[in-house]
């Protein structure tokens, strides 16, 4: 075998690894991502998943990263061509709706599942979860702010106020999907947002079916 | 030993096998509840453990029974003498809101953590904690309905639709203090309740204030 081959070869074993570590952790939990466990998904020898992965923690903290790109490519990059501020903040709402209704991950969210898991153990994996949330926070504050600034939302909005509700919003369409199996959910979400962004009431399931369709577009 | 404190003394050892339980299972999650992880932290014998509880589900299903127990106690019977209606629902947000930022249980939200852990393992632990949720929405349901039917809440309230914003500020709360340790957060989460519940801006803090305070005395 050339020496290109194999380092091809060893890429895709890598990324057949986390593709499956990425589904086993987002229903069984991170923890549950244990080197044997993938080992017999994979029908491979433990060794062989170990020679991609030092430890069980480097292998965690590279799953949680293959969960991050899928987040960004469903969910922020859906945004991404979209005018910063009330028609982006729209977007990424929708696409962020979207993702769960469409579970994206079988576990419903990666990232809150993660979050629950890990939130009370110290360490570089808890680091790495709480690090993603606050970037994508923070990406929500300034949206609220360049609306806020451009006046399509009042002037007085409390932007981490803001980010707080709509991520509640969001928690909450998890937890229906996931525990209640609430197929009413996704509308609910819809709404409860458009009321936060500050839509009409007759308007916001509009605006959020056209950002969420020309988010699937994208 | 007489029969008579041998049972007294096997009650107590399930007590205290389960005030463990919760404790372990609240910071490393119901599946890190094995009876030997519990055997080593009561300094027991895994058979001592196992005949209280017949299986590592029974152990499960007992604990969330206590967990529950200590719900009812910290939140449900503190709104207990409440007028039905929007006082009720107050009371009951309020003593939520408090039973977060006590830190009542040391992982936070107890069924939040368990339902992220379970949504995906179809059984009698999932069922038992998607059934005392739905217990608790129900509850949350019929004091919404019978404060809109009192005139306290717009008579266009819909109440499903409160019940899930009210979930979402509460799960973003706990969300906030877990993985941030935000400490602003219960004052955000108070300032979203009050609003959806129809607080005028300037006096929901003080009408939390007195109901989580009244809750507090009970």
């Amino acid at each position: 075998m050339s020496p290109r081959r194999s380092v091809a070869e060893s890429r895709q074993t890598r990324a057949d690894i986390l593709a499956t570590g990425v589904r086993v952790a987002s229903t069984e939990g991170l923890e549950g991502l244990t080197i044997g466990r993938l080992a017999t998904a994979l029908n491979m020898s433990k060794s062989g998943v170990l020679g991609h992965f030092g430890s069980k923690e480097d292998l965690q903290l590279a799953v949680v990263d293959a969960a991050a790109d899928i987040f960004a490519r469903e969910v922020a990059d859906k945004a991404r061509g979209t005018e910063p501020g009330l028609k982006k903040l729209t977007a990424m709402c929708a696409a962020w709706v979207s993702y769960l209704e469409r579970r994206v991950f079988p576990g419903g969210c990666f990232f809150t599942a993660a979050a629950a898991e890990f939130d009370d153990r110290p360490g570089r994996v808890r680091d790495a979860i709480a690090g993603l949330a606050t970037v994508w926070d923070r990406d929500l504050y300034r949206q609220i702010r360049t609306a806020t600034q451009a006046g399509d939302l009042p002037q007085d909005t409390d932007a981490d106020q803001l980010v707080f509700e709509v991520s509640g919003v969001i928690l909450a369409l998890n937890n229906a999907l996931q525990l209640h199996r609430d197929t009413r959910a996704p509308a609910r979400a819809r709404r409860a947002l458009g009321r936060l962004l500050g839509y009409p009431m007759l308007l916001f399931a509009c605006f959020f079916r056209v950002s969420a369709s020309a988010a699937h577009r994208l």
